[in-house]
């Protein structure tokens, strides 16, 4: 079990999930990791899980920067429901507030929304990015026409890296390197482990992103070291890649079969594979076949509006000194 | 076997998958379907396979009613090769052509695009509605500004039931009594039973089209029953279900382990399963879970471009007079 | 004047512009339009305006037929100010109740979309078709899902008939023949005689619309006798065309002129022609040069948006007995 | 006149209307620039005009730095004519040739997409951004999956300041000064003095650009002063505000009623006028009503599809030296 812990790579950018798998490796539903502290919380409308990585420990274990990883879990985020959606704008901007630096009355926030705009379940990002309240120009070309109840806001949709030809982080730094924001909040869509994970869940984390680990490759990330400024990084799992929905499958399929046979070779197989292993096995056969399909859900264009409008209230409320709860929907510019 | 013969529900819309599933259930390649005749044609750019079903024998082996199904397979068609399109799209206009009915010298058609504008695998239809040259309204308003080298095209896409709250074909047989077509020429994403189809199949019929039985669920017929006309149908399959996806999946898989152990209940019991079978089972453990999900290629924006192009292009040659292969993509409206 | 009164060709769909002209033309601000009845009422965020033709000598001197003209007003309209919407979705949804047959409890109503989903101006009908809530599939599949709560509303979007190749009047009459609805409410985008007016006055009459009138050609009613049962229509005029925002500026450049100058032939010359000349001499210098120009507002994209919620939720609230203002947004499909 | 000249504000980025307003100025057609060299090149499809600026005396007469212009008329770039366009590009491609740097065997190019995605008239410059063949990150992460035909192409689409709070040019800057580019080509879309000039107009220059300045305000230039390396500049009016629209009809109107009548004193003053003087009275009376009004072709959305393949296959021709005039549309990443 040992050797598996140290080549273990994380197909997720949930911690949540990280601890979950972590768990199931130890067999053991109370699992304490290591430097690692959980809390949730369950609401009516979401349950909110903070992930503290402590020290090298925890974040040696989870495979994940010492930091805070609050997730909100909530169905109703697909849904069409506004009540609903101002219950979590609520609390994602304050869990927002939570993470910015408190350096200053009036912050210089960068927000960078990442993912493609030509594929819908990637264009999250984006969405954001155009909705909003930019104020920043306007601070610097007619800073009578603003006043104390808006921050600096810029923001960018810095595309990715196979249609420009440019490392994404390497674009966000040279736009911070002129800018020199605070802080920059960056949203992404996300690949997940799990299928009832798509579009109902939101993790906000003050420790960075890796621009595209959801749906292409693993690239460099967008962290304090690299951009010179703290990130907040909101994501969305929005796809699952096909091995996923084959592993999660045919664990569904085995364990029915369980009950209907008793000697069974390849059951015992199966079973004695580490849920990592299993998972490889899988994505090596379907990879050169069904390499680049992704699975979402039919309704993704109408959903991905949901999620957008949600985290972009969120950040205007959390940024903006002036602007609150009941101003939802008000700004998209 | 003949039991699950006859409660054999083909999930797939394409001909030349049922002739190759139910070769599978005999377990023999060679097996001739009786009432059906089959005809390969495998050219540079692409292999075309001419489906006959000739009677009531054929049909009911087949599940489909008799008449001709041309399939064209080619690789070329999910990529940006014009040079093969340009193949591809005289191969489509000349099987469209020898379906379309020799009546008259200028045909009255109606182009139906089925399909969903807001899901990007669906919009197919859609796209060619609004490639192809449409000249009805002129032929009527302003006759003396066109000549007999074009036919009178009219096209419409009748969206689909979720949106529009009304059966498609009884839009599309609305639409009809009034214009009183020679001729329906429908197009439709479809489903395929094999994640390798997606993209690379045209499949060209002329006994109609079930409107979104790719996709959704299966609907009334648009046949010349329906609509009093013959109808031609352009099938091309952009989606598999995460059934299927599963499904291939774990034959890969078993196929692989096979080699490595002999005792094995869980695979002999798998392989006693008949395809239709596994595939059920499959269907059942996947749909409370993940049953709106879809999958799909990440370039499926791009892709249907090209496929669009080549079925207008393909749909523009075969049925005006005056148009030629020399006129590719001259014609948009 | 009597002459210029018979060959009057009204170049707007709105009845408050054709009042405004007559009482230009009797260069009387009281003029008094016989069988013409006008009714205003100014709310803190809108003007209504109501204008009842009582009979034929109202229908001719309007050029309009006998019915209602309600015309909301308001510069909210196209801003982004989600308090002002709510009081004119109120508003709208109940000016269309008020038109609504009266003959059932459950009504089968018909939305119909008028224009092209790709000219942006022109894209508000096909919105809103997108955003009422359709039920009328479910009340016919699913019975037992839904209850008196809901009518059955059913909603396509034609296209226009340079797209189509089919007169747009004859697709909604080919789809109400098999659909029987109790009333059709139709949208479409207008253009106006007036720079100012674009996306700030929303008109809802009971006498039907002209498909295509705004932006394309004159062509046939969509009308109770036409279709077979009352057409509401709701326009708002979104684009000016070329010729009317030369002659209003025109209007301002000579009245500016006219303080600096006494002795002047052209301005005499202009000021003696009436408003419809000038503009038809306008229109005729114009045409060969910009004739398929369109004017419209830099944002308009988002100001789609906003009418398009406006009137979709008015459309909801009218016609679902169960849907109040307290849902507004609530129900997109 | 020379007080004229002096507060004399182009409005107009193509040196082509610039040389034009002179001559109309000095009202002689054969008027020669001092600085300034003017040929022409008349082709079937295109005429062809060089303007090259020789010196400070011509900069200060075209209000235009020193360098070349090279504009190419068509009225065939609106139309959906594949031939003509072919002939098109290759006459761009070999025009952008001539002015790339000749520094290198393999040059690293950064193409830059002004303009905003989401107002039609002005997506000319992402459209390309998607469609040039994009290779910096395959010679950087896979270098051995390329060879020499291709040259090191990135690009970059950073929108517009009202939607990123930041300069356009601050966005470029920051990403060229990663890049290092030997050489950017940026392209945006225009305003033009006249309504004829839309969409048929393609102004090449080796002087760099103002990004925004064609629809909104004019902004700090990218040129080799303020980015670090040539800039070549690729524009096409898509849009004439409504002050060049007004204008343009009177001098029509006019010049029309100039026949009908002798003693005229408003014509005579509007003679009076110069051009200039005359459409900044237009522009003066047309803003506080009509000031965020734009006039585009109806067709804008499928003609800016026309200019964007133009101009990314031409760009791919001149700068990936394995890249022929006979892969056309072949490229669109």
């Amino acid at each position: 079990m040992e050797k598996e812990t140290l080549k273990f790579t994380p197909r997720t950018d949930l911690a949540i999930e990280i601890g979950a798998l972590l768990k199931e490796e130890h067999d053991d539903d109370n699992y304490e990791i290591e430097g690692v502290q959980i809390d949730t919380n369950t609401q009516p409308v979401f349950k909110k899980t903070h992930i503290t990585i402590l020290n090298e420990a925890g974040a040696s274990a989870m495979g994940k920067p010492v930091g805070h990883y609050i997730t909100l879990e909530s169905q109703e985020l697909k849904e069409n429901d506004p009540e609903a959606h101002k219950k979590i704008i609520q609390e994602v901007s304050e869990t927002i507030k939570s993470l910015l630096p408190k350096t200053k009355e009036t912050l210089n926030v960068l927000v960078v929304g990442l993912g493609n705009r030509q594929a819908t379940p990637d264009t999250l990002g984006p969405y954001v990015t155009d909705k909003v309240l930019v104020t920043r120009h306007i601070a610097q070309f007619v800073p009578e026409a603003i006043d104390e109840s808006v921050c600096h806001l810029s923001s960018i949709a810095p595309s990715v890296m196979g249609l420009t030809g440019v490392e994404t982080s390497e674009i966000v730094k040279g736009v911070a390197s002129h800018i020199k924001p605070d802080c920059i909040i960056a949203i992404d869509a996300l690949g997940s482990r799990s299928a009832s994970r798509i579009n109902t869940t939101i993790q906000i984390s003050n420790t960075g992103i890796s621009p595209g680990a959801g749906i292409g490759n693993k690239r460099k990330q967008l962290n304090e070291e690299t951009v010179g400024c703290p990130v907040i990084a909101i994501g969305v799992p929005t796809v699952v890649d096909a091995a996923t929905l084959v592993n999660d499958t045919m664990d569904c399929l085995i364990e029915n079969m369980m009950m209907e046979t008793d000697n069974n070779a390849l059951l015992n197989m199966l079973n004695d594979l580490g849920q990592q292993e299993k998972y490889s096995l899988i994505q090596e056969v379907i990879t050169p076949v069904m390499g680049n399909l992704f699975v979402t859900p039919k309704d993704i264009d109408e959903v991905i509006v949901y999620l957008g409008n949600v985290i972009a209230n969120a950040i205007n409320i959390a940024v903006h000194p002036g602007i609150t709860i009941n101003d939802v929907n008000k700004y998209r510019y």
